[in-house]
C-alpha cells in the first residue's frame, strides 16, 4: 500500500524539477507549506485528492501523472 | 478543487460497474466500508492515497485510471 505514497513522491520530484522550480516555490504556487511538499517527496504522507489537485495544478500537469508507476523518476536523476 | 473529488467518484463507478461487482463486494475485497465507498462515488470524500490503492487493487487497475479526466465513465450509463 505504502508504494503508491513512495512513487508518488518519487514522481513528484521528477515533474517539480522539470519545471526548474524549487520546493519552496511548488509550495506557494500550490498553497502549501514547503515542509510539506518536502515530506511528501519522502513518501512520508498519505497525501489525497485535493492536494494532488493543488499540486498537479502549480505543475500544469494533469493529476494522474503524479501516481504512474513509469516516469522518468524511475531513471535516475535528471 | 472537488472537480477531481467528482470525477474521481464517477470512475469508481465506472470500474466498478465493468467489473460486474456492487459496492458491498469491492469494499469487502479493498477492506472499506460499503458506506465509504458509497459516498467516495458519490463525491463526497477526499481519499488519499492507500485507499485509492487499496480500490485500484481490488479492481484489478492501475491507481492512475481512476484520476483520469476522460474515462467510460463520461459516456454515461454502461
Amino acid at each position: 500500500m505504502s508504494e503508491l505514497i513512495h512513487q508518488f513522491g518519487r514522481n513528484l520530484r521528477y515533474f517539480r524539477l522539470r519545471a526548474g522550480m524549487s520546493q519552496e516555490e511548488l509550495a506557494q504556487k500550490a498553497g502549501l507549506h514547503r515542509t510539506y511538499v518536502g515530506s511528501v517527496e519522502r513518501g512520508e504522507r498519505n497525501i489525497s485528492l485535493i492536494n494532488i489537485a493543488r499540486l498537479a495544478g502549480a505543475l500544469d500537469i494533469e493529476p494522474e501523472e503524479l501516481l504512474r508507476r513509469v516516469t522518468g523518476s524511475n531513471e535516475g536523476s535528471l
